[in-house]
């Protein structure tokens, strides 16, 4: 979470059990899939409270009326936060989202797109505006994770650089341009399955080192 | 292995799963607690190769006479080895040894090692020579080990910051002086049990982003 407390408030009548249920669905996929400097903090702390002001049926349950749409909320913003602390990242000059399909689970998927994103060697590229789809590739295969090269495509702005465990050619002004970009995304398709999971970071750059040192 | 292709020759005779054995334990004590930018690369690659040119009887398992003797020399080259590449980590400036005592096994050791030597806000701290105990405890925190705050003590450069749960009153002076020199040491007892691990890095620079860019 990149050192921060979050507090989330909410009016709605709804119970612990309920809240942490719905807390725990939205940080899995938000806050726990940002990376800034690829640390845990300390200070990492995210906390719902609800005060039951709206006065409307207490949720006691996923099961009950009115979880679904709220759990739903609840993940918007989650997310909405987790992306602007990525894109607020110390010293980071670019937005970065990674796109993990065709995985196995949301669990593996999750794997990929926490090693991209964590991988230094990436986001030093990013910054220095390098479209460089092999570290990409080395990242996955450091992810641990059990994935085939010759199933696995890598995309980087929607123009596809690896695919069937080949390098695809691809046009170098077009690929120039994307990494221009304030935002960059990177897309792997593992050609596994059916889940997939989104990553967020940011580059890593030497003003990072100079806030940090 | 901050990718590198390590090869080593012997003229020992020695059958392929002694060597390989004696390969295996010395690079896991070696290049396995190295770490640069933290990250894995497909080429990380160690051969060991025996051409039996020494005409002595050969070695077939770790019981027999002179494997031990083998084993050791080969641990004292990959250590050398290994702490040469992480002395000469792209951009680095400092060489830093992570000493982790006082752990269950050598497996938790090894792991609080690896954690401290891999978190990036450490090594931008090392870079800025910043005597920041707190953040080797974060490191210590995020490694997923199971340690009790109560009992670890953190030193850096032999000076005490950290024990018995609480901040330790250092002098400043000697923590500038220490932070200044080339090779910063830090030590970690976890008050768990006998074990030990030693890991070995360099800081993260402006330079390092740059070269890497």
């Amino acid at each position: 979470m990149a050192t921060m407390l979050c507090f989330i408030c909410t009016d709605l009548c709804i119970a612990p059990a309920a809240l942490k249920s719905a807390l725990g669905a939205a940080v899995a996929r938000s806050f726990n899939c940002i990376s800034v400097d690829g640390d845990m903090s300390t200070n990492d702390t995210v906390i719902a409270l609800a005060n039951g002001a709206a006065g409307t049926p207490i949720i006691q349950s996923p099961d009950d009326p009115g979880y679904e749409a709220f759990a739903q909320a609840l993940g918007f913003v989650t997310q909405d936060l987790a992306k602007k602390i990525a894109r607020d990242g110390e010293g980071s000059s670019k937005f970065v989202t990674v796109n993990v399909a065709g995985a196995e689970s949301y669990e593996q998927a999750h794997a990929v797109g926490r090693a991209v994103t964590r991988y230094n060697l990436v986001k030093t590229c990013i910054w220095g505006e390098d479209f460089n789809w092999g570290r990409v590739a080395a990242a996955i295969g450091a992810s641990g994770e059990a994935v085939d090269p010759g199933t696995v495509e890598i995309a980087i702005g929607g123009l596809r650089a690896f695919a069937a465990g080949e390098p695809v050619e691809y046009d170098q002004d077009q690929a120039a341009t994307i990494m221009k970009g304030r935002e960059i995304e990177i897309s792997i398709d593992l050609g596994m399955g059916a889940q997939s999971a989104t990553c967020w970071s940011c580059d890593l750059t030497p003003t990072f080192v100079e806030l940090n040192a």
